[in-house]
């Protein structure tokens, strides 16, 4: 039985730690021998600089290590590279498919990447140029130029024939793709299908003409959706001719998913879209101070406006012990709301032009919430306190209105980010809790001025 | 060119609105008829319930309304199969895999199910009725329960032959399974292999025993991570003894992947893990309230507490400026430090033994960011406020202690909530928020009356 995999990477870690302690290097040599290596590359991210060096450096072949360097985290993987000569990277790099290259090349400091650029086969060099111009998360960016396509004449005989002469360069066959005399798409075969039909046909009288495709500048998320709407396991890509010039494949397709959903989750919490686990103290702290900086400029808002109400506060001291339930609240209300709305952006389950149906709904969801805890909070404070006879009515009546602004808010910034091309899931860190803080001092302060007329 | 997604499922559900108000049957069904089933199901959920029924019942076959089915919404689906005669609902579940009859099965009311089970066939209902008893988000509960295995004394030529002799009912055939006399998975072979050896070997000969597997009741994240971290396309499901029961193929795990992240997020907002887009207004104001009510009642301590120092705040009301950007400082960076930690802990970048490794670097950026704040807030105060002499040390120390701790408990609920097996993201919504506030109005109030002794 296997390991859950948590277990099995710890395991990895303290054995291999123990083995370079004891410098015994054969032991090690076959211990990562026989680990896959996407275990090899998660166990190196839990290993110190150093040890991470001489784990890479003991991985048997350079085949070997292009696998372990393609499912490393991206924040390991220049600590690994500089330690190496430029002639091993090169013949590193050789094993691996331009895409993966491209992307790595983007990760080295300058004068290392266009020496190794320089170094490399001519062949090589020229795909990983060709990639480098597309945008990092395009369909160009993330798809690999290596793939089968066969010309549309073929005969199913010769196309099997074919698949078993490939080598095993691409190792993901799914589908056929087929293309026309001037590599033109236009249709798609199943490796399926090629084995339960007579081998005289022609691949063009059996293939779908329906490809579901994208061109080249299409944004990765997009990708990720077709994929995961349609179910299938790889997207040829092509550019404004229509030619064939890669596929992504569904592999590619979960990590998207995967940096996506982290993305989307950390810039909610106004971490930023730099995943932070990767980075050092210091750039952490570098990455997080500007996004609190906001939280920061509206606590100062904040403390302007209860300064005009100094006289106010100083003869019912009282009322500043509700701030915190009133911001507390709308914040809280405003999150839920724009956490629904970004998700149902991010999955296609709300779309753009139900502005008015989805502001509507969140309006109603967030006046009963608002109306149920207003009520809640009034009454209590009518019954309880007795500083004012009016203080429990304009408490209620404030959480009240900030919940309800909140939540429509909460709605609102998210849809209007999209619509202006921003990324929605940014609106819900800081924007909206700032609003919130503001709108809410305000309402509350003013209610009490005008209703309380102190 | 291809329309965007979310431009072509509007445009669909333009023209089939019009379509129906017009009566225009035939122009529907045709409409239907040439649209992808993922993309009928889409346009389903963006119709009136009414609608929805109409459309569904215009569908050709019922083979196309259960590749239709199969990819809907669950909110939708009770809505369109109780418009429908059980005879017609058990003819469309024939055409669908056991695991999708199954989990469409849970979501149709009771007398319903048990007479849909009662009239399908017999072998299809044991299927079913032995897919109900898993948890519905362990392996056991998203794997199909149909799979293609074969024997392990089979020649490759035998093997090719019987692949070309099988229905298309098992329509995504990755990896050939191999299995010994008792049904027990020994290996595996890829399509691919299949075709490159010569037609005499047995499978046994040529087969990896080395197969990446899961046993029915392991977690669905558990397999999403195994199908992200080894790039394979399915994973074999067997019981205690090792008896291939069925597999996961990595649709379902696009589809899995995607729920997490939804459920997490939802949950770090405090919304729940319902997903609240699918509900009516009402069982949203159900799912949501209780998670203010955390709020709710942290306000109220704060109250309680702010109350106790009403003669201090009587005395300088311009302390009660300072609750919204102490406390917003705070849960902000409580937040970002517990969306660090939830995200790292779901992708496996952090291991709860890293335990004090992580609280340390947590603390540490906490505290230069904390650091940072204070003394600027310190200062800004101490220069422009004239209030007390000593108002602006006891502001920014308060703010730097705040701030510090709140990374801490940022960092630490999760990791503890995962340690005892809850779920890491419900510590971010209701519980750091909540604790900080409290905190954070301790420490502001206290640090005033021993340090300015009013």
């Amino acid at each position: 039985m296997q390991l859950a995999q948590a277990e099995k990477i710890k395991l990895l870690v303290e054995t291999s730690k123990k083995l370079l302690r004891r410098q015994a290097v054969p032991h090690l040599k076959n211990l990562i021998d026989k680990t896959h290596a996407s275990d090899v590359a998660l166990m190196l991210h839990h290993l110190d600089p150093k040890e991470k060096q001489a784990v890479f450096s003991f991985i048997k072949s350079s085949h070997i290590q292009a696998d372990v360097l393609s499912e490393m985290e991206e924040g390991d993987i220049p600590l690994v590279l500089e330690g190496l000569e430029t002639e091993k990277v090169c013949r590193i790099f050789k094993e691996m498919s331009s895409d993966d290259v491209a992307d790595i090349l983007t990760l080295l400091p300058e004068p290392m990447s266009s020496e190794i650029l320089k170094l490399m086969e001519a062949a090589q060099s020229e795909e990983v140029e060709d990639l480098l111009q597309y945008e990092e998360d395009s369909a160009g960016g993330i798809m690999d130029p290596q793939f089968f396509a066969l010309d549309e004449n073929m005969t199913v005989g010769e196309a099997i024939q074919k698949l078993q002469e490939e080598s095993s360069e691409q190792e993901m066959v799914f589908y056929i793709y087929v293309v026309n005399s001037i590599g033109q798409l236009v249709g798609v075969i199943s490796l399926r299908q090629l084995l339960t039909v007579k081998p005289q046909k022609k691949l063009s009288e059996i293939m779908s003409t329906d490809v579901i495709r994208v061109t080249t500048h299409e944004d990765q998320e997009e990708v990720a959706k077709l994929v995961s709407q349609y179910n299938i396991l790889a997207v040829p890509v092509v550019d404004e001719n229509n030619k064939l010039v890669g596929i992504v494949t569904v592999d590619d397709v979960i990590d998207v998913m995967r940096e996506e959903a982290t993305e989307d989750i950390l810039k909610m919490a106004s971490v930023g879209n730099v995943d932070v686990l990767d980075l050092s103290s210091l750039k952490s702290v570098r990455a997080r101070f500007p996004w609190l900086l906001a939280s920061f400029l509206s606590g100062l808002v904040a403390l302007s406006i209860i300064g005009k109400f100094q006289s106010t506060i100083g003869k019912m001291a009282v009322l500043s012990g509700f701030i915190p339930i009133i911001l507390g609240m709308g914040g809280n209300v405003g999150t839920q709301t724009s956490a629904v709305i970004v998700r149902g952006l991010a999955t296609g389950r709300v779309v753009l032009d139900q502005l008015w149906k989805v502001l509507f709904k969140e309006l109603k969801v967030g006046g009963v919430l608002a109306l149920l805890y207003g009520v809640v909070l009034g009454f209590g404070v009518q019954l309880i306190s007795g500083e004012h006879p009016r203080l429990g009515i304009v408490v209620g009546t404030s959480l009240f209105l900030v919940m309800t602004i909140a939540a429509v808010l909460g709605a609102f910034l998210p849809i209007i980010f999209k619509k202006f091309q921003f990324d929605p899931a940014l609106a819900t860190g800081p924007f909206i809790t700032t609003a919130i803080d503001v709108v809410s001092t305000l309402i509350f302060f003013n209610l009490v001025h005008l209703f309380l007329h102190i």
